[in-house]
């Protein structure tokens, strides 16, 4: 991430402003505003504005007339009961919008939440920037044997350094080539005086799908968790998960309460099947249980074991 | 529109705060933050908070790293553009927030927006205000002859007044039984200590459909644009535009350029059909139109008519 | 509910109807297409229309040329594991239109559902039917002193006959007062020639919430799902479970793979915090668990304990 | 667009199922109903299912027990109000379902409507097919001057050429080094058995934009209808048009009585400002206008006279 220093003065300017303002305000959450935080190679996480704090929450779910409750502790408990019940229209009353660089491919799944506002850098406008994604060595997995859609060991050796080779080449050649369609250098100087440039709307589909784009990001703190809750989980492909983590650190300055209560409910939490209470209530209760009875497919019999860490009933 | 000591002091209380923030802020909105703005006879519109002005459209439209353009006049044309070519997603990136007091029946109209986050007063919580709306003797109109959602004339002297009777007779009646049936005052005082009231989620069934509730109402710039285009919009019933009137106003205060260009291109502007062009194309021309070769309904033809002020041309 | 001659007519002749189609049908549902089920004293659910059926979930996962895959049992596989990790789009891919009457109060809770397509029958326009909800007697419960939000034991016999005639007159009363304000009697014969009626849009306001009105309501397989499981659940106020239960019923008969993993996965199914994963651990392994060390609040405790039938457990 | 023999016969079942229903059906759309429509060079529309016709939409603006209206000219004229009146909730009554096969970089211009539902092709479990876009000669076109978005003329006779090799040399490159990545060919067979290959949800990332990928793409008439204002629009991007071009002709057999008006009052129609208005005025008046006294810009300006063809007043 390298950003200009007409980006960087923009970003001290706006983090020097000091408006007054009626609203409520998060100093923690202020304290990180416009910052750009890096993510992977080239991408970055910025939090632009917010609307709301754990006290708006409360606000609402009470149509009260004023802030919250007058204690934290009953605030917390509200909040808590809210999340333990999948009460959701309190939590879409708190707002962020964010200014987020990332690989197009990664771009494609993220867009998939739709209850979101987005604003993409437009490509068929303006000349994408000269940045690729390349993964680490150790980020270089092999495709998993036992999951169809993860990721197993990590390459060795040599096919990892080939593997890289290829990508970095392929990268660079097609955005070289991108430039010559365009009769245009990615710093918007002209290549050749006297020839015409491609489109800049088709002249893009020769890029590959590890380019960076960027756009302004913007949802309400439920759909926010949504995000979250899939894409900081294990399951999710490690590059959306790095700029997840970097979301659920700002959650945590924004809206402290609700993140504690998300950490516990959500994502510590599991789901048991009808099936699967049964099982653990024979568990419990030391009675034996078998899969064959269960009712329970081999899979699932696992999925249930391991979530709670019973190893030696793994099949 | 009687708030208790409490809840002026509440409000008071917000109003009071001054916090420092590096958001972008705007002073005209700032100034009438949580005030309690009437509208009817008990309901009211409060500004409960806001995310981003005018410079947050261009921001997000351009994707920038700083605050809109250098130029309010480039913001300007920029926005204008935006609005007159139906673009949608920039103005997503503002969010407002309201706390709304209206009748039941209203509440029903608006509800049908669904592009917003709300949450409503709950009746099975709690008990609903002894407020309902009675209109005024101006706005008891009779039934339209000619338009079947539609108000006529004004009614005249007795037949008005008895409606008024009626209207507040059924609603202070039913809100008496109300609490019979609750064994519960509306200050929340016991009726009879020997008795059980009725669950609230039954009892509430027995008001009628002007009884004043309230909500949080969240939404962002463009929706809320669609919203007050409908309720603003003279075909609205009248008791709903006394409230999208008071945000309208609201929207001049917090983004008065989108606001210009909204009532320029949305609100002042008309839509012409291609059968509708051809007609305003040989009218240009001084060529002679009649309704028979237009293509149009009779109705149709007239709308157009009025729409460019052609008095003489309404069949 | 009462259907007129000229509505029974109406659904005779669309059940008559025998249309060939190259697309997927569902003869279960086919069989109650257009019948009024009855719900409540005077509401029904009809199903009106449907798209897709469980193959479709498949073809759409699958993103395949032809239909679901070979066997059924692959089917089953693929919709269980689809329901059991929270794959959300697979089920939209199906799509369901029912005609709904029901009271006015229970409309607002259903609206409050917002990814569906909804049209109301405008008393703007038309007068509404002169039908109410009255409970039975044994639907007549009292506050739950436990619960806020929540109903009691039933209320006893002097005082239910109380609440119901209080129901019942308030009902007629007004509606008798909205018929003469219309100046227009429920049949549309006009009262008094002499005189205007009152505007629809106003005279609507005197009806009380317990006044019947109806809607095609329309949302996807996923959002059904979303809708019964709050709504069938047994926290859901009775008078929408009465219809959350028959939609159920038709839910059974459309997508029956998806039902039985609805059933099991979400109906029957409990979510687990962290904390509470931490104890049902600690009771497998035979460990003492104590409520002070948990974390949990009482409230929280007894709800873990009631989910997994630990009665001795509840303090 | 070549389909594999499997898929031809999985098309080929589905079309000569018989099923009998008793829901509406469209004769005309059923004649089409799985058959892969041409779009570019690789790629294809298919109508998979749908819901309702015309008599739908007058069905739910009704509310009525039965089906549509006795007479056609009524079902015509309600729908034009609606579309007129820009009423849109019983447009949302019928749902339509494809399955597309498209570029990615229009993929990513196309899952910007939001109000849709889609199930892609998933790169992370599977091999994308070996199919890129390129454009035709013809289409080939340099970068506008006017509009910072849009193409201008035709490339001429040598860059075309070189543009073109350009574009399949990258595509092919990156493709075949996407299947040594993932140590596998597009046929599913395996190049080295001594090595592992890169996860799929990594190599995908080597792809050029022009590689075709799938979805299944559900939404409703009134969303299919917005979706097809911008894109069936001559502002639209080209690529883009074609599939829009060819969902126009389907709409067109589903609901020929939407498709009318739909034409008449979005496409063809246009919108006017309450400046525009004025000068419209001025003009049917015969009154001298000139573009210093309007308040629009010159592009605005030119904008109007272009919607009026009034040519001699373009500045």
């Amino acid at each position: 991430m390298k950003l200009t220093k007409e980006q960087l003065k923009d970003i001290k300017n706006q983090q020097s402003e000091q408006n007054s303002t009626k609203r409520v305000t998060v100093p923690e959450l202020e304290n990180i505003l416009y910052e750009a935080i890096p993510a992977l190679d080239h991408g970055f996480v910025r939090v632009i504005d917010y609307m709301g704090d754990d006290t708006s929450i409360v606000q609402a779910a009470r149509v009260s007339y004023g802030k919250g409750t007058k204690k934290v502790s009953t605030d917390s408990g509200l909040i808590k009961y809210l999340m333990r019940h999948w009460h959701s229209t309190p939590f879409e009353m708190c707002e962020i919008k964010y200014h987020v660089k990332l690989p197009i491919f990664i771009a494609r799944q993220w867009i998939r939440h739709r209850t979101a506002n987005v604003n993409e850098y437009s490509a068929r406008y303006s000349i994408l920037d000269k940045e690729f994604y390349l993964p680490s060595i150790n980020n270089l997995a092999a495709q998993s044997s036992s999951n169809r859609q993860g990721r197993g060991d990590i390459l060795e050796g040599d096919q990892a350094k080939e593997v890289l080779e290829l990508l970095k080449n392929d990268a660079e050649r097609t955005y070289t080539n991108y430039e010559t369609m365009l009769n245009e250098k990615y710093d918007g100087s002209t290549i050749d005086e006297n020839k015409k440039g491609l489109a800049r709307e088709l002249a893009r589909m020769n890029l590959t799908l590890n380019t960076y784009t960027q756009w302004y990001w913007k949802t309400d703190l439920l759909n926010l968790m949504n995000f979250l809750r899939l894409r900081a989980d294990h399951h999710a492909q490690y590059e959306i998960r790095v700029y997840a983590d970097i979301m659920l650190d700002t959650l945590k300055k924004w809206t402290p309460i609700t993140y504690d209560a998300f950490i516990d409910y959500r994502v510590g939490g599991t789901e048991v099947s009808s099936k699967g209470k049964l099982i653990l209530q024979k568990l419990i209760k030391g009675q034996k249980i078998s899969i064959d009875e269960s009712g329970l497919s081999k899979r699932e019999w696992n999925e249930l074991m391991v979530a709670f860490d019973l190893k030696d009933k793994i099949v």
